[in-house]
């Protein structure tokens, strides 16, 4: 499965990057996250969720990438199309890689400094007092930004996978009839549901959360608790599975019986809300305009009910963000989320969110956009 | 599930914190890390899932922890033992946090530097600009190992989570005949093995790894292909499940029909090195010995096998490594996983792996340790 794409969709992200960095004057970059440097390499493993080991890559002005890794991706790294893998034994107390890395960079960046990510949203996957070292004599900078817009926006290949992803969880959502009703502890729901998705196709289920409760529910990112679902509760899950690699993230909200009336009023609102969003998506609005319009459809509630939405790929939330602060302008091929939420009676509270592409023209459902009605299982 | 450990577990894994900070004239000390946050929390949420947003711990030199979060996980962190909550709306792409943590930092962190994680095998979870904005007023220094040392040694409530995830694990192994066999894709029992986890009771399988081969197998971290297993294939899965947050790790091979003999041979030696390995691990012994137990089991292939196993608990791989140079002592609470590989004929490779604990006089198995005779399917 990590051979979905071709290599010419690894060429053709290089060359944007490559692009973006002679204009900003970056000799290099330096990469060392499990997104990142998958972006460029097409390195799809689970082996990220061991801590152990740094993972590096270096992206030169021009020609291909260089892999400086631990021996044991060797393997999988040279089923990629990455033709320059340089290795060393991994843990090595005495220097975990630090000097290949040092000297590798030694070669390539030549006239200018080696940017790494380091906005919001990022961090440097590998020890500190490594990168101390490292910048001792290695003058590294800001990547300004290159990575962050190569990733917001998505080739084809990429938008077919996520638009897959959603399918597979749609499915799933689609039978959860056969998993949640009133007696079901919500933890059971919860390991239900990741096993109807990985039934469905998924290939890992990195992310699940939602909650439930009588006329809403409170916080949305607890784990499940073993209390069982009630008449008239409202269930929400929100799924992040992933499918070669690529995350879709949306939830959906069912009722156990028929609804609370503020339940199902909500619901109504915050399926206009994501119409509202979609409305104004296309090429040329911003990130902030999304939020507006959600913001506008749920009366104006403002920053206080969080972000709105947020891009999607990789990982589960990506840039950009959407909040009032956000002015990225929107352009073909950026995968979003649209993420209203909605406070109730009782200091409850519901959420609900889609999944939608920018297109030329405006913007396409990944997801099939949920009906005003509550879902009542 | 969160609530699984009383306050007094974090109150006396904080003592032991705060005494080793002592010793090492720290201040305080700053955690950004979903594992280093939570081993003194008890904040249990798949949201680290999400990069977006930075979450501080401060562990002052005496006194309870100080949460520095986003708002949004307010409400979870209200359910843990932590009483100095401070939040700020995040994402703030004017100051995400940092303020306030340099604010909460100056009142906290007197007299002394501020412990920060940065040897190897850990990273620092917030954006690279924003560490930099801090330490620029902050003085900021290696924490000397005292997380390490804290989370190498587990409690007795540690242990028995940590057992129970490795419980589940040897029920979804004992089913394998459901779901693997001739013709079946790889990737597909790589799909059914994760459904039997979370049916026999794990919360989540972050962690699935695997490979089939005649005679062997190659990697062991690429990713299922679909191509189906043949008749004398050997299968390797290996597991990473979580229950409440702990992680067991270890993998069982299978034999698709009668057994290849050299797989069938390679098979009692990798449970003859395990063997040799727990009749050594005993306080006083150190990471150093075990690797040398199984090395010599195996013949001695020595470093080129690579590291033959590692500390497990609230992360997939933790210290120590079972390799040569590490010479970390053992002592009672330590879970270890015991690794070891062996090289076939034409470049194959096995592998195999038991999870472990340190007691007072020598060592429990947490796995039910496999047969010296490969299971046929």
């Amino acid at each position: 499965m990590s051979a979905r794409f071709p290599a010419s969709e690894y060429q053709a992200r290089l060359a944007r990057v490559q692009k973006d960095m002679e204009a900003h004057g970056l000799a290099a970059l330096l990469l060392t996250t499990e997104a990142d440097v998958r972006y460029l390499t097409g390195f799809l493993t689970r082996f990220w969720e061991s801590p152990t080991r740094p993972w590096f890559l270096i992206v030169p002005a021009s020609g291909q990438p260089i892999s400086v890794i631990p021996a044991i991706g060797a393997d999988l790294m040279r089923k990629t199309w990455i033709e320059d893998i340089r290795t060393w034994r991994s843990p090595n107390y005495a220097d975990d890689g630090l000097s290949l890395l040092s000297k590798t960079l030694a070669e390539v960046a030549i006239g200018g400094p080696v940017g790494v990510p380091m906005e919001g949203g990022t961090h440097l996957r590998m020890p500190l007092s490594d990168w101390m070292s490292l910048t001792a004599h290695v003058p590294c900078s800001s990547d300004l930004g290159v990575m962050r817009r190569a990733r917001m926006v998505k080739s084809a290949a990429e938008i077919e996978v996520i638009r897959d992803a959603c399918a597979i969880a749609g499915r799933a959502f689609s039978r959860i009839g056969e998993i949640a009703g009133e007696g079901v502890p919500l933890s059971e729901v919860f390991r239900r549901f990741q096993m109807l998705c990985l039934e469905e196709g998924a290939d890992h289920v990195p992310y699940i959360a939602g909650a439930a409760g009588c006329g809403g529910y409170g916080d949305v990112i607890s784990p499940a608790t073993s209390e069982p679902l009630k008449k008239s509760d409202v269930l929400m899950l929100d799924t992040g599975l992933t499918l070669d690699g690529y995350f879709c993230d949306y939830d959906r909200n069912f009722s156990i019986g028929p609804p609370d009336p503020h339940v199902a009023d909500a619901h109504v609102r915050l399926i206009e809300a994501t119409r509202a969003a979609f409305a104004v998506a296309q090429p040329g609005r911003t990130a902030a305009d999304l939020f507006h319009a959600m913001d506008a459809a749920l009366g104006g509630a403002g920053e206080d009910a969080g972000r709105l939405g947020h891009g999607l790929g990789m990982q589960l939330t990506e840039p950009p963000s959407l909040i009032s602060a956000d002015t990225t302008e929107l352009s073909p091929g950026m995968v979003l989320t649209l993420e209203p939420g909605i406070m109730l009676p009782d200091g409850k509270l519901m959420v609900h969110e889609e999944d939608i592409v920018i297109t030329e023209r405006g913007a396409d459902w990944l997801t099939s956009p949920a009906k005003e009605k509550i879902t009542v299982i």
